[in-house]
């Protein structure tokens, strides 16, 4: 028997349906679900996980109303410093970006970063010559700009603020996990980080173990919250273990770490997750998540509230 | 019942007897034992063990024998980017920073990260930004200048290759890990990287749940090896995971972990780890490791090979 499915995801936080539109409800809901037909495609001829979520993720960087690629925020200096990370659940290899400008797909640099390079981890302006260095096209500071992510950066900049995305408690980050006919498993996680931040600050989404993980005997995960308690909680490898080690299945163990270990450290914020049958948990203890899935079915939902 | 003890790891590869002579030998042991007795003095006092393996750590780093804060080794353009990381296990309260130049104890600054921002990860640029904003003092190029870092840099600088220490296998870190009077578990971990490293590559030093963890439930641990190992295979939390999921003891979870599954993935390299009774284990699945400890004996023993 061959079974594959994706799940995505486009950032989880504070998204209450009395300040959604009914035409904004839908443009969210249709990038959210030509993400998972990108990557569907893939599963459907055979393709890999690694290559579905790639693409998937990608599909999410290029539309404009996630935090992550060309919808990122601005930063204190008004640019756009973007994170990512890939898994794959096979060999466990990885790849991973963090501070990077000017690269419109993220995921696919990390990607690079996995398979072209001895290194997982690559940062600043040394991914970025490292991507000049293999031909990865420089996008212009103009293909991230979006006059609604400008306000917002305005809005706050002089004022020391950093926000998380466009509400207050918006996590903005984008990610894909699949399953494919070979039983692999795969995930990856995208984001344009805060507005305003400084410092160089790095959350969760560069860091495999915490934001992203993949191991085919247990699952893949990627998460999206408030980024310093994902790090300290080592989110998505501590769902792996807790399968692994404890026995647990994927919704329990999703469960202890979202909606309890999460909840008692402040760690706001939500995941995405699909195990080695192919079964997805989308579990989040925010007002809502951006999440959608394609099952072992076929069958294809998106849902934005709780 | 009070307990208290620490360890230490100066780096972990291939260091053989028959390239060692004795006055070397003596000086490496003298670091280590130094270190260990600075951290050691804080915690006798009744002090905290997050205290403590900064202490140790910040001596490791003024050593300039070791890959870490004084002796960091020469990255591609002939400067020093250092990575560090810090963490304490009663509130699970971590800080990291990564590709710092310039920054004379980072673990000083990681701490700094942990309880003066909102942050747990700041990395580049923006770190050092951070650390010049809240007073912390820039050393110049020349504090770090050291003529035999140096000369292994410029016989390997046009070759592309990249070193990991001054062996083609030695791993270049430092590390402390301490259990306090009140029962307060911390780790520590600081590097100077890979001889002419490019590309902005980060190893696991800086990354909480790979080279650093500490919980008060289970233990802490600070790894030294080949980094991108370490990373994809989380294992500084793996080791907290199979104590805390499995019920294993911190000799069982260590010796799964370095002497099973990173030698399976092909990750060299060691830790050095303490439990909530102030066991210690300093496995590693190299020739060597510069490592020592105080026990809770009050027992102080230092060693360098297998």
């Amino acid at each position: 028997m061959s079974r594959f499915a994706i799940a995505v995801h486009g950032g989880a936080g504070t998204i209450l349906k009395s300040s959604m539109t009914s035409v904004l409800e839908s443009q969210y809901l249709k990038g959210l679900e030509d993400a998972l037909k990108s990557g569907y495609e893939i599963l459907k001829k055979g393709g890999s996980s690694i290559d579905a979520v790639e693409a998937a993720t990608i599909s999410l960087e290029n539309f404009p109303m996630f935090n992550s690629g060309k919808g990122s925020v601005f930063n204190h200096e008004g640019k756009h410093e973007m994170d990512a990370s890939i898994m794959e659940g096979q060999f466990l290899d990885a790849g991973a970006i963090s501070g990077v400008s000017g690269i419109k797909n993220p995921i696919a640099l990390a990607r690079l970063v996995m398979e072209k390079t001895e290194h997982v981890y690559l940062s600043g302006e040394g991914a970025i010559n490292f991507a000049k260095k293999i031909g990865v096209k420089i996008e212009e500071e103009d293909y991230f700009f979006n006059e609604f992510r400008y306000q917002q950066w305005l809005d706050i900049k002089d004022s020391g603020a950093v926000k998380l995305d466009h509400s207050d408690k918006k996590f903005g980050t984008v990610g894909a996990v699949a399953l494919d006919i070979n039983g692999n498993l795969a995930a990856a996680t995208s984001t344009g980080g805060m507005t305003n931040k400084q410092f160089g600050r790095v959350g969760d989404s560069s860091i495999i173990g915490a934001g992203t993980y993949a191991n085919n005997k247990t699952c893949a995960i990627s998460c999206t919250g408030h980024g310093e308690l994902f790090i300290r909680s080592v989110v998505a490898y501590d769902i792996s273990c807790l399968m692994e080690y404890k026995g647990l299945s994927l919704k329990e163990a999703c469960d202890i770490v979202v909606h309890d270990k999460l909840v008692k450290i402040g760690g706001e914020g939500g995941l995405i997750a699909i195990d080695a049958l192919g079964k997805i948990e989308l579990p989040f203890n925010s007002e809502g998540m951006y999440r959608g899935f394609i099952d072992t079915q076929g069958i294809l939902k998106c849902e934005i509230y709780k």
